[in-house]
C-alpha cells in the first residue's frame, strides 16, 4: 500500500535507483509491517535542475546526491514508528550504497484504507 | 480538482497516455461527481527502472504494462463511490486500451476544498 | 518542510524551473511562515502530451504555459493563509516570469508534524 516516489538527479550508477527501491521497502517491511510485496515505487532520474534545495537546513548540509523519497501510506503508524523508518531508510541508503544520510529527506502522506485499489479494479483494503 | 498523476513504461502506442487520461478523467465524471472539465492531470512515461514494484499482490499479477493512477481530491466520497470508481476505471482501461485490469493499481489521497486554486491566485471552492 | 512538485510543459528559457521554484519558495517564506531554507522542490519538465487538461474550468482558460504546482505542507495554515498564498504565487509568476495568471494552477496536500525527515534519519519537527 505505500506508494513510493523517489526522486534524484542523474550521474548515479546504473541500477541506483532500483536498489534505493529496494531499500525503502525493505525498510517499511522491518519497521512498519509493510506486507510482502506491497511495492508499488516510481522512480525517477532527474536532469540538472531537476531538484531545487537549500544549501542545509536544520543542520543538514544537501549535496548534489539528495534523495527525495515521499511515501503515501495508510494513516495510524506512531511517531516512534514513522522515527524507526527514517532511521533505517537513511541508515540502509548510507550503508549499501554510499548516500550520504544528511542527504536523505522522506515525506510522509497518509490515507485511508479504501483509498488503494491494487488492480482488477477492486479495493482490496476496504473490508 | 483532481489532480492526477498517471505513471507508465515507455512501450505504449503514441497517445496511449493522453487517452489513459481521458479514460480515467470520464470514469471520475461518471462515479463520484467530478465536474466537466475539472481536468488536470500529469501523465508520464517513464524510461525502463522508473517503476519498482512485485511480480504480484493480494492475488493480482503485475507486468511490464503497469499503469499507476495517484489522485489527489477532496475528501468525503463514500466507500461505494470510491469502489465504483476503482472498478471503473479498470474496466475502461481494459476494454478501451487493452490494459490488463491487474495492471491498473490506485491511490487516492484527499485534502479539504479550500485547498485548490485553479488558476488567477483564487481559491475557487474556498466559498 | 513544504515539498513541492512543479510540473510544466517543455519549451520554457533555460532556467524557467528553477525560477518559478524560487517564487514558489519566497511566496511561501512571506505568506505562510515557510522557514528560512525550508525548500525540497521537484521540478519537471514534460514533453507533449505530458499535461492534461481542459481548455477552462470556472472561468479560468488555460494555454499550453499551464503550470502546475503541488505542495505537501504541514497541516494548520487558514483558509486566508492559504488564499493569500495561492495570490502571491499566481501573482509573482505573471509578474517575473511572465506566466499567465489563469496558468497558475495549484494543489495543497496536509500533513502532520511527524511526517517529515529533512535528513539524518530524524525527524526534526516530531519534538
Amino acid at each position: 500500500m505505500p506508494l513510493v516516489r523517489i526522486d534524484f538527479l542523474k550521474g548515479r550508477p546504473e541500477g541506483f535507483g532500483k536498489m534505493a527501491g529496494e531499500i525503502v521497502y525493505e525498510a517499511m517491511r522491518a519497521t512498519i509491517s509493510v506486507p510482502e510485496n506491497d511495492k508499488f515505487q516510481v522512480i525517477t532520474e532527474h536532469p540538472p535542475g531537476g531538484l531545487n534545495h537549500a544549501d542545509s537546513y536544520l543542520g543538514a548540509s544537501y549535496s548534489d546526491g539528495l534523495v527525495l523519497i515521499q511515501i503515501t501510506l495508510n494513516a495510524g503508524r506512531t511517531v516512534e514508528l514513522k522515527k524507526s523508518l527514517y532511521q533505517r531508510i537513511a541508515g540502509d541508503l548510507h550503508a549499501m550504497l554510499g548516500v550520504r544520510r544528511e542527504d536523505v529527506v522522506i515525506s510522509l502522506v497518509e490515507v485511508s484504507r479504501e483509498n488503494w485499489s491494487f488492480g482488477n479494479g477492486v479495493a482490496q483494503y476496504a473490508g
